[in-house]
């Protein structure tokens, strides 16, 4: 059996995220094992680094799956571009070692979310980010961002359904640069919860609009509950940007 | 009266082009005239710079309009954007001299056309430029660009239904630009006959393909045939990108 890593962008508009949910296909991970399958002809499961939520993009999904066969990373990379729809795409197949696992071996993923503060819509980018008309006090976003680097409970900014495992993550670096009308917002860390990237952008915005103020965010944090954050951003902003093994 | 300039960004994607239809909205000219119509109380005419086709999109097509009342600037670019669709977004209003008009004052036009040249498609940019997968000559296509510059009949490179009107256009410059998997293929002149750019673009992916020699396109051009030509690009990647007036 070969192992194959797949990096793959997708327009997750249209998807109710990555994961397969039983036999819906409506999944970026059901459209691909359903043509993986079809090439294999037996079925084809994949393990995917990062469960993207419904409507968010990646620019670099990691995912490897097993197969029998011979194929060559060309043949598997040209088979799923021929089948995928246009909005999921295969970059890069690579054969790597059969121990290879994109999720447990993911040591920190990079996720970007996408900001266009101006007055007036983007038409072109109106899918592809978060439409602030408000300007944005930059200097007290990155504030707010430092609060939320190091180790800490997220359980306030989560909406983990599971009580049961650690809602200890740690946030490496929080980016925000300007650029052409965008804020590009970068959040590194070695594991996110549910909605978490969501929500930690959902305040920056409320600090940057002046609603909250940056140095709320710790008692939040302590207080370990949901219910004490505010808004969540826009899945069309979100991408996950980088894994790192 | 006062007489007021716009410029407007448009995702030309789902509209029959620029220029009204009889009765037909769904044009971008159609649209903006319906909502000045509603905020005049009275019919408006608006006069745009260029009749961009079907599918094609503008990152500042230029118009003119004129209207009674004492409405600000900011007054009519909120009602506008409040009221257009988000794929046509108003991105200054500016009120000018009662003379100005947007057709007759342009002295030249950019279009930017995109082509993304990688194997496998752009999820994101799938609407908003050509794919094509065969690795381009880029050396080659910018020899041809000599060809189309400087004052030519470009009836071979045109599908104008008039056969009254002169075919004589002079293009300033062609720039071809790589950046990060695209190709920006930048066209400036003092005007565009019915396709012309597209029809351009389209020879010199011919060029790009190897599937005809650069050398070929004087003869083209002076044939004053339009069965001499090949190919046109796609209207998904074109751009009205500039106006000079």
């Amino acid at each position: 059996m070969n192992n194959y890593k797949l990096t793959i962008q997708y327009d997750g508009g249209r998807y109710q995220g990555w994961q397969r949910l039983g036999n819906s296909d409506n999944t970026i991970q059901g459209k691909i094992e359903s043509v993986l399958t079809e090439m294999a002809g037996e079925p084809i499961e994949i393990f995917g680094c990062s469960r993207t939520d419904s409507g968010v993009h990646a620019l670099a999904q990691i995912a490897n799956f097993k197969m029998g066969g011979n194929s060559t990373e060309s043949e598997v990379m040209n088979y799923l571009n021929r089948y995928l729809p246009q909005d999921i795409s295969i970059v890069e197949v690579e054969l790597v070692p059969e121990r290879f696992h994109a999720r447990y071996n993911a040591k920190d993923k990079t996720y970007l979310y996408k900001i266009w503060n101006e007055q007036y819509t983007n038409p072109f980018m109106r899918k592809y980010s978060m439409h602030v008309e408000e300007t944005l006090n930059i200097p007290s976003m990155k504030e707010a961002c430092q609060y939320f680097i190091g180790t800490h409970d997220f359980t306030s900014y989560s909406n983990a359904k599971s009580k049961k495992k650690s809602m200890v993550r740690e946030i490496y670096t929080i980016e925000i640069e300007e650029i052409a009308g965008f804020l590009e917002i970068r959040v590194r860390g070695n594991g996110f919860l549910y909605n978490m990237v969501r929500k930690i952008v959902g305040t920056l915005i409320e600090v940057g609009l002046g609603e909250i103020v940056a140095a709320k965010i710790p008692s939040i944090l302590e207080s370990k509950e949901r219910v004490q954050t505010g808004r969540m951003a826009d899945p069309a902003g979100l991408y996950l940007e980088n894994v790192d093994f």
